[in-house]
């Protein structure tokens, strides 16, 4: 089987026995944003040689204006729900094979509901693996995304736009015109008091003031403010996820993600007495082997033994 | 005398008599950001046919990297403060004149000390004015400044990154895509409900993602989006400064600016059963007036006697 973890801005091929080994694996910056709408064409181009008849897909391009838009299941949901609302294609192009879409899930429980897509599916083997009770997941990035699995299904969702707007400040506003372009290095010492400053009164909108004053004054500058910048996002992240709260907090989080980010997230939380336990951003391969073999398995089909 | 607000996106001069009439005024778009250095050609050109003798100036225009970099003044600080920390100045062009600049102002009651370049001089002739005790005053725009006023004195000053962020969200991140480029058209029942979910549990962060699934929803288009952002951001701004607590809170808030931003702000604040009272934005020429004629009459000397 094929499986396809295809974003806005990235796309993720992983060759796959019937049994789960990864056999060999294709990353691409075709993102469903990039291909301009020529999603078959892409893929069948990304997929050369691989002529698997299975192909299962996750992320944006079952969104709205992706290949082919997938209705969001509601929360709470696990893995027989993902597995069972997955949807079958046959476009032109792609004769003789399948290939299964993965629905995004919906979480109606505020005002606003939340949303998610391609991050259920890296989600799949910790509602696989993690045993009863509640779970809390982060997905840190662009939209950070923050999970609440209970009993093997997904019941909340929260997501925060903190990448995103860390790198708006960074590029477009007056706070980035005091750092550098470069953003590779870490100031561990200006994040952690960023990390300080957001738990004081006067919300975000003051706080971010305050990084130029902090800018102006000396006390940071360049690199170490991007720092500062970070961490004082991070904190208010954790803040509205009441991890800073003195009440009731979780002994650890799960972080999904790639190695950088997820060093700065554990980070934060250990620096709250929170623990962590780490897990590769590339879970989206397993999970989309695993929602298959249910498929399959419900489908009263047996997973197709792997070539002699 | 000569009153110039320079700020770092605009330029406004007033020509005025010794009794503070407003004989004549202009404005011009070459803020200290503009004016690429140059900034005696352009206040020499910009005040042609003007010859009054005295020249007051307030705004970036004091700031480092504008003409002359100003000390900030610490709070508290009143008038007679800010009168008696003028600098004069004779710069090359302007012989037989004097320019007078004024100072900000910096409160340092935080872990992170708060500015202000500019608007000391709009909140002048309120120092004036107002009554003894504790008044609130906020002046709405890029950076918004929230001012406590105690006994004629500048007692606190809180920025919030408000009008910035907005600018932000609007020209470069997902959720301005989904809106129009126009920004003129005002949604009071979307606005309503950004201020109504600020006060949600979950963050701004957080909020700023239910933007866009308030977007795909369809439940707010274009326009409307804007205004729920709006509200969003400015009810975040207002709960920051505590006006959404159930203690106790003023019972008025002074608004200085322009009309269309006061119209907002006094639209939330009056949802939050807070009274306001509106000054016009052009307070900064009666400031530096009432500035110049006390700090004359601090030297000993009469001001002018108007001409006959």
């Amino acid at each position: 089987m094929i499986a396809v973890d295809w974003g806005s801005t990235h796309l993720r091929l992983y060759r796959m026995d019937a049994d789960g080994t990864l056999r060999e694996r294709r990353r691409s910056d075709q993102g469903t944003l990039a291909s301009g709408g020529r999603f078959g064409a892409v893929l069948a181009a990304e997929m050369a040689g691989w002529d698997d008849a299975h192909i299962l897909l996750c992320g944006m391009v079952g969104a709205r204006g992706g290949w082919h838009e997938m209705p969001y299941l509601e929360c709470p949901a696990g893995l027989p729900e993902l597995a069972r609302h997955m949807q079958r294609l046959h476009p032109p192009g792609f004769e003789g094979r399948e290939l299964w879409f993965v629905p995004g899930l919906r979480d109606a429980a505020e005002a606003v509901p939340d949303v998610m897509r391609g991050e259920e599916t890296q989600l799949a083997t910790l509602l696989e693996v993690l045993p009863g009770g509640v779970h809390q997941v982060c997905l840190p990035g662009t939209h950070s995304k923050w999970v609440t699995i209970r009993d093997g299904r997904v019941q909340r969702i929260r997501t925060a736009m903190t990448g995103e707007l860390y790198a708006l400040l960074r590029k477009h506003s007056i706070l980035g015109a005091l750092m550098p372009d470069d953003d590779s290095r870490f100031d561990a010492y200006a994040f952690d008091a960023g990390l300080r400053r957001s738990v004081d009164p006067g919300g975000l909108l003051h706080h971010l003031f305050g990084v130029r004053t902090t800018g102006l004054s000396g006390q940071f500058e360049g690199a170490a403010l991007a720092s500062y910048l970070s961490g004082l996002l991070v904190g208010h992240e954790l803040h509205a996820c009441g991890l800073t709260d003195d009440g009731p907090r979780p002994a650890q989080v799960h972080l999904i993600g790639s190695a950088r980010l997820l060093g700065v997230y554990a980070r934060a939380l250990t620096t709250l007495d929170v623990g962590v336990q780490r897990h590769p951003e590339d879970l989206a391969a397993r999970g989309l082997h695993l929602l298959w073999a249910r498929r399959m398995q419900a489908a009263g089909q047996r997973a197709p033994a792997p070539p002699a």
